[in-house]
């Protein structure tokens, strides 16, 4: 690559120019981590000198309220301490793991063995293998709008078309059936669905999940969900598995230890293989064969996973999903009080969808213009929905502890009273 | 998809056909793990009944022999019981990870900070990254033949293409410069270099490491060197960085704590960006936007290494080393003992080449069939020179103990007796 740049060229330690990055680096772009590392671009209004609460990351464990059940650390000291997962683990993750994990979401309707398990790092891991082997350059995938950003971010970096299928903020944030099939082409790769979504919060009942893996069927189209918040609703609400519901749609169900575990730092996920159709043997070897590129998660932690399962109390998930209903009934009420905004009630998962009417404020152009004003004026730290291909509403994580979400939805009135029309 | 399949259509169950799987994961082959994890072909010849010897992958951990240092285990214990690593990490790696990391590799003629280390799922997460963020689809990269064949998978399956430059036994394994230099045009996104070297155990001169620089300088082509084996090497050699001898070339250099610190299976790499000529502007932003994909690897093996630096003691390495050379000599002598098979003397890392004459034996057509025959006859795991694009040669690893050294030697030569001509 010679250099282009002529002036350079006289002085040799710069004479080599810019190298251009490559196209795929070029094409992964992660709006969230963009919009959380680039700083605050100043504003003519004063700033605000105090403390930065965010709600903008799902991470549960941040400020302390919400913490690792301590049999979780435990079992990786004894991995640790055993000296019997410091070698390779085969790529595809260790066997008797793979085994706890079938064990743990077999299901008399869709059978789990450990052949049907795949480890991976973090639930991210599983995203990006299960839409690489699944879809591939020139393909596309049809993802829901809200949605997740890093389907999207990982579906540009593989030169994969996102096709983004309306959720409906009013039907509970089901998905638009008819404007999902509308998408659907011979270069479809798979379907993607979050449930419990990300950014929505909504859990799908029986029925609407019978009715996209319909689409699914009359489409031969392979479905990947989602399901990293597996377990975590509310109150009255009950989750379930997608793969229950179907004898013969191929599913790619993707998980891992993050969120009901309270350890994302840790990047441990799966892939469940669910194949009743016998459709899957190519996939299945693609998926192993894509494991031997890195060669699979933190073997310790893999190591740590049959007795987390086995040893971390029943009473564990029920009181971890009280506290998150109690946190988001809290952010809903005082947001609810904020003329202007809307909270879309959530049904599970650790986030909450408002709708700003933009009408109701002066001089705020768009979501990201709130959040950005938001940050400056009150050093509250929310996503605009525009991250999830969602513009008009913002997201806010419900896991900070009572009293930051208290501070923070008082400092969101003040600001949109200070805007008000 | 509908199912191209006629007759399944009346079966529900098998109405879906065979999905494709994408591309891309048809083009990621991984020889060794698809060798390791395929059954022997059975074969007329009567097949041993003895305990299988694996002297056939880089894993110094199976045999006990070789065991992480105290600290090392200790390190990621205390970790976990701190409860402080168990959220998101950057995606790039800890700070504070990333700052041990500089302070350790910082060289007075190639300086390092923290900014310049990037995290990695294993070292393989490092050479996915590099790879990926200089090249991409449509660009080619020069790699070693005889070398590691991850490069060529991971190249292969980002559609990169590999071109092999020649490195020669008899020069101790330096890369055949002229070769190299032919093999470069417009499209070169980067040459990989890897020393001290797998499968060669070389570990290369100053002047040789100058030489493949001065290639680059003059064809402004960046280099990536893999030093996952640095320091590791043997009496008489000393080790260097490549980054030390330029001020000027760009180098991603790749290192990671699977080998030195003997946990291969905690899987954690990095990459340091040496960026004196200021070209990697670019480049940067590239790797941290393809961090952001899988955010790193698990964050409570990246909190122990500041003390598995810090507290490892000095006299760790040496003793590894020599206990490494103890070995390779052993093996060295007993396989130069028989005739058809000559060690090419490593100077370093973990393996040592065999070339075999093939003329000498009878009925033996290839390394891969001497390895197949060894396998089934005498139940020796070794790799063929295939694996590496290095026919007429096998790999074995020399991180067994004695004994089993001895032991698969013995029985190499009672094989290579038989099927002698
Ligand atoms: C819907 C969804 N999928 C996947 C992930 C990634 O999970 P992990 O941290 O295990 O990579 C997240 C993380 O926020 C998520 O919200
Ligand atoms: C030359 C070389 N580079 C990279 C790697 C990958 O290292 P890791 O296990 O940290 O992914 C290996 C492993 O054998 C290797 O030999």
């Amino acid at each position: 690559m010679p250099s282009t740049n002529g002036t350079n060229a006289v002085q040799k330690s710069s004479s080599w120019g810019a190298i251009p990055t490559s196209d795929v680096a070029r094409r992964t772009f992660n709006p969230i981590r963009d919009i959380l590392t680039r700083p605050v671009r100043p504003l003519a209004s004063p700033k605000s000198s105090k403390d930065l609460l965010s709600l903008s990351i799902g991470d549960p464990t941040v400020f302390g309220n919400f913490k690792a059940h301590p049999v979780v650390a435990e079992a990786v000291e004894e991995a640790a301490a055993s000296y019997r997962f410091n070698g390779y683990p085969p790529s595809v993750g260790l066997a008797h793991v793979r085994e706890a994990i079938a064990n743990k979401y077999t299901h008399p309707d869709a059978p789990l063995t450990a052949n049907d398990v795949v480890m991976t790092s973090g639930c991210s891991g599983a995203v990006e293998m299960a839409i690489s082997v699944l879809c591939g350059a020139g393909k596309n995938i049809l993802l829901p709008r809200p949605g997740f950003c890093l389907y999207n971010t990982i579906a540009g970096s593989q030169n994969v078309e996102a096709r983004l299928y309306n959720l409906v903020a009013e039907k509970n944030w089901e998905a638009d059936i008819e404007h999902m099939e509308s998408l659907i082409d011979e270069n479809t790769g798979a379907i993607l669905i979050n449930n419990p979504s990300n950014p929505c919060g909504s859990n799908y009942t029986k029925a609407h999940l019978r009715a996209i893996l319909a689409v699914c069927e009359r489409h031969r189209v392979p479905l990947i969900s989602d399901e990293i918040y597996a377990d975590m609703v509310f109150s009255g609400q009950t989750f379930t598995s997608t793969a229950w519901l179907t004898a013969t749609v191929p599913i790619l169900t993707l998980g891992g230890l993050a969120k009901q575990w309270l350890v994302p730092g840790w990047r441990i996920g799966w892939i469940l293989i669910h194949d009743r159709a016998n459709a899957f043997e190519h996939v299945r070897q693609g998926l192993v064969a894509l494991s031997t590129i890195i060669n699979g998660p933190c073997a310790l932690v893999q190591a740590a996973i049959p007795k987390i399962f086995a040893k971390v109390p029943d009473t564990y998930l029920p009181e971890l999903n009280r506290q998150l209903e109690s946190n988001a009934r809290i952010l809903e009420t005082e947001i609810n009080n904020i003329p202007g905004l809307n909270v879309i009630t959530p049904q599970g998962a650790m986030y909450v969808m408002v709708k700003i009417d933009l009408a109701a404020f002066a001089g705020i152009t768009s979501d990201a213009d709130f959040c950005h004003k938001l940050k400056w004026e009150e050093s509250v730290e929310i996503l605009p929905g525009e991250c999830f291909s969602y513009p008009g509403t913002v997201r806010l994580v419900i896991t900070p502890p009572h009293d930051i979400l208290r501070a923070a939805s008082a400092r969101i009135a003040a600001f949109c009273q200070r805007h008000r029309k």
